[in-house]
């Protein structure tokens, strides 16, 4: 516990900002790869199939944040979320959009919703995030989501590489990508906000803080089990 | 754990309404005269101010069975409750209603809304709500909501009861007890045909029973608190 003077909004920011730019899965040699279009059509594919468990831990991760509030204005505003994967019925929603992206690089899309092949680095990783959102308080559970800052560049980047680079991906199945732009950007607006409000004591900015490195590595660790799982697949492992 | 063999849906369904039936709230004393018209205005606000941190705890309790759902439509259509609780905008949904029912029996909003006065009985049981549906396993979560098979009952029966004997409080104000007939008869068929077709094994099935049965002693253990608190005011005790 630190009793250091906390940091004023704007230079809190700018430490979130900056320790998440730092650190953001964007920089990932395996995710260089996939931007640089050097990934092979099995890579592609075990990337979607892996993160799709990632996507269905968010709407998980997003219930459990709206159970620790005690504000209805809040949870309106954060219910949002948990709709946007979830759809507002069948077939709607990122989840969804996400099984047509799996659709589109050629996968099974009843063997992605299984999650019978997701690989236990990708699991682990995932599960953490679940736990800190869980475990920890609600302003830390929110700082956690502020990669979200980083994610309306990454998406347009994506859109773009994953159109020149591989044809053979149907443009219509990045609806999710496109989608996660605007999404994103409000959704990292509304989470800063709740935090600079929130965390207002140095120790807690810096508990932020350390919620948002943490996260990034659960990032970085999926991308590293699905890169490893392609450098060298089952049997030689 | 039993070897027995499952119920039949008919008999299983037949042992919760009867479980849960025999230990419902409205067989509690202070419940019996309320509706027959022989508590104080004291008494009636108490009720209302103790009640409401139960109401509080419905969406958090929401939040945490949707937390343990893998399902996009389970969580669609369990979402709902949310909504109903919390509205889709400042000053709609059973929470705002039940703040002006607070007004209605003549009690001051914010103090209702700042929990100060919630009885510690009252918490403990209400707490206990949220960490059993925490802890026990969806399916257990989902049956603790059955209580809304007896609800709409009772609601109806409070409407006309609070008309005749508590002509003080103003009928406008009695708007979540209307809403809540149909939405607790919606509720109680999507919960039990989630339990039908999740508990099918008989030891699952006793432990929904055992979950219903918790639920109840809340209920009741609430009403307990306020009806000796009522008895013997603060400073007696």
């Amino acid at each position: 516990m630190t009793t250091d003077a906390a940091l004023s909004p704007d230079d809190f920011v700018a430490r979130l900002r900056e320790e998440g730019d730092k650190r953001y899965h964007d920089r990932h040699p395996f995710h260089l790869r996939m931007h640089e279009g050097s990934l092979t059509r099995e890579q592609i594919q075990a990337w979607v199939l892996n993160r799709y468990y990632y996507q269905t831990r968010i709407p998980i991760k997003d219930a459990i944040i709206l159970s620790k509030s005690d504000d209805p204005t809040f949870r309106r505003m954060w219910m949002q979320r948990i709709v946007d994967h979830d759809g507002k019925a069948e077939g709607e929603g990122g989840l969804a959009q996400w099984q047509r992206l799996a659709e589109g690089v050629g996968l099974d899309v009843d063997e992605v919703k299984s999650l019978r092949r997701v690989l236990p680095g990708v699991r682990f990783a995932c599960d953490a995030y679940v736990t800190l959102v869980r475990e920890q308080p609600l302003v830390e559970a929110v700082a956690s989501s502020l990669t979200e800052f980083f994610s309306p560049d990454i998406m347009t980047r994506r859109i773009a590489a994953w159109e020149t680079h591989y044809p053979w991906v149907r443009a219509e199945t990045l609806a999710y990508f496109r989608n996660r732009v605007t999404r994103a950007r409000d959704d990292s607006r509304q989470a800063i906000d709740y935090v600079l409000a929130h965390a207002t004591a140095r120790d807690q900015q810096e508990r932020c803080i350390e919620a948002l490195i943490t996260k990034c590595q659960i990032l970085w660790a999926l991308l590293d089990a699905v890169s490893n799982a392609a450098a060298h697949p089952r049997g030689e492992r």
